[in-house]
């Protein structure tokens, strides 16, 4: 039974985690909240940069002692292994903590057994409180990482509504409206990093960084990751230090994602182009499709994606939807692939 | 100022108009609800196939001496002109109906004036009520033909969410679902025509008629209309004994159209291809994309638009989403020209 007060607590623990996403791979972004005996919210916390607290201890410190017979409110089943920081279970119980109520199972095998833990040591567990919800937002690229070993790998695309991402002549600024690319910047901030192919970054030069409105870069910076074997021009903007490369080879994606689940890269944007896409859905390396669908019709010119090893309609790769909403003018389409 | 009722009966008179859709042309399809001096309904009727009574006279028969002193609720203006039909305006006077109020206006030049006319009777006239959502609705391929003299053309088409509409091999059974096919039966069956260019008959074979989800044809038809010089196979599907097949010469769109408006057609289907429908947007004849977007991807495969005289995306065909909705698992979206 979830008291009333602790589902409230969860959507703030959540709006907690939502603020620390980009910022804590390999961990995962969770949030805490801590509620009193009372049932009044005594503390709030986010899983800080790795190496920092988790959430857990974080919340648990702004509570201090009125922590003691309270319950923690958690997105994520807490930890119960050391790893560069002691377990949170640990934590919970020499605080006192008389209730957990978590979202999302922990899938970790190291890491799991945090309820047990916790039951053990007399502390009451509620799981599964909001876990499609979590499992599906803040901690999807985190539990997808933690069963696959792969990173997350979100495939963002923008074309028209008749399917092109360029006109005949190649021009393509703007086909989206100035909301799908302030969106796109918010999935840049929060994604751990940003994959073109050398195609693109030879035909369309872009930044790849995460900017304001204004034009002004965000503090934080994904890792840009350019994959393809020829050179790249040291002019090109992706070069400049706004923010940490990599050049990866071609050839297999899942190659360059085992890479970057080396570097601890957990949540990764796809941008293109329709080459590399292709090569990553025929490697069923993409997890999510997000596309940005202008109003518009052009009748010719390069479509988003590009050979996928799909030859007849019913090889074609099935995904469902998500979500459709409006962004500006543009209808944004979000897809999964379709469960078999 | 609308009475309390006076909306329920505009939306009972677009219900009723709803029925009649793709029955009435070159007439409009209207609803007619007649309440009585008390509010209550005591008639409701519908536009009947051409050379029949108009939606006033049906309700007005149907309500008798009760319609006296009450009120005539009707989505578009009442005509004041004699067609093949005396006109309404005279109808409801000579019923006694002390009150009118109507949603859209009629832009006809000939059959306008019916407000002023009723008004010089001594009728109370109140203009707009949801003038709009008629507009868009029921009325919308009548009031456009009223306006420009031309049929209304909606093109629909289905496309996988990459902009394909067929695979590489050009296999496309099905792209979309059974829920979106059924969807374009019920267009089909409000349509007055519906069109394929030559390539489209040759290559896919359709049959290109308006049928139940068990396969039997409803039991009117639209005109079937295959725009193009070459001749089609004698065998082809479309010219069967299932509903009226014309063929009509390529080139110029607007020419076909013209040929369909002598022929009283006013609400058009355009289901492509790619080539006929790309000349349909170059020339400005497409007042309505409805887009069946399939949550699948192919990375090959032709798109469901062809040359539309765009080369630069400054010359983009821009249009305004009207509506995104769930077809089962598509996405169908409908936009239109964006007003300039
Ligand atoms: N609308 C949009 O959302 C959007 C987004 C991005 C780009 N674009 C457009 O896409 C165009 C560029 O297209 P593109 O296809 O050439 O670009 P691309 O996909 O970015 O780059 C293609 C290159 O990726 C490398 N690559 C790495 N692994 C690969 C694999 N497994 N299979 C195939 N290639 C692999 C190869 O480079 P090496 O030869 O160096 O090995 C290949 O030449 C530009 O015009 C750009 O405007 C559109
Ligand atoms: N996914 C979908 O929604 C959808 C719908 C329909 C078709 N398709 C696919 O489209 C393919 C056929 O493509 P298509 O482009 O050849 O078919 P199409 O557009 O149906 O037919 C092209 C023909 O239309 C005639 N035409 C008439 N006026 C024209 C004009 N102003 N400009 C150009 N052509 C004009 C020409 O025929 P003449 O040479 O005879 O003059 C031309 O060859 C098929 O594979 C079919 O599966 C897909």
């Amino acid at each position: 039974m979830v008291a009333r007060g602790e589902e409230q607590a969860m959507r703030a623990a959540v709006a907690a985690s939502e603020q620390v996403r980009g910022t804590t791979s390999p961990n995962p972004p969770v949030g805490c909240v801590i509620l009193g005996t009372g049932g009044e919210v005594v503390g709030v916390g986010s899983t800080r940069p790795p190496g920092g607290p988790h959430a857990e201890v974080v919340a648990l410190r702004a509570a201090g002692e009125r922590a003691r017979g309270g319950t923690a409110v958690v997105t994520l089943e807490p930890c119960s292994h050391t790893g560069r920081t002691p377990p949170c279970t640990d934590a919970l119980i020499a605080a006192g903590v008389a209730r957990v109520v978590h979202a999302a199972s922990d899938p970790n095998p190291l890491a799991s057994g945090g309820a047990e833990r916790l039951r053990a040591a007399g502390v009451e567990v509620v799981s599964g409180l909001l876990a499609d919800e979590v499992a599906a937002g803040p901690l999807r690229a985190w539990l997808h990482f933690a069963r696959t070993g792969r990173p997350h790998v979100t495939w963002k695309y923008a074309a028209t509504l008749d399917g092109r991402s360029a006109a005949a002549d190649g021009t393509s600024k703007w086909i989206s409206s100035a909301e799908s690319r302030a969106d796109v910047h918010r999935l840049r901030a929060r994604a751990d990093a940003i994959i073109a192919g050398t195609g693109t970054v030879r035909a369309d030069d872009p930044h790849l960084t995460a900017r304001a409105a204004d034009g002004t870069l965000l503090e934080r910076q994904p890792l840009r990751v350019v994959i393809g074997d020829s050179e790249i021009p040291a002019s090109a903007k992706v070069l400049d230090d706004a923010a940490e490369t990599v050049q990866l080879p071609g050839g297999d994606p899942r190659a360059a994602l085992a890479a970057l689940a080396e570097r601890g890269i957990v949540d990764v944007l796809l941008e293109g182009g329709p080459r590399l896409a292709g090569a990553f859905v025929q490697a069923g390396c993409v997890d999510r499709v997000l596309a940005y669908v202008a109003p518009a019709l052009l009748g010719a010119g390069p479509a988003a994606l590009g050979e996928a090893g799909v030859g007849s309609i019913s090889q074609a790769w099935r995904l469902q939807i998500e979500e459709t909403t409006m962004s500006g003018p543009d209808v944004r389409i979000s897809a999964v692939p379709q469960e078999s």
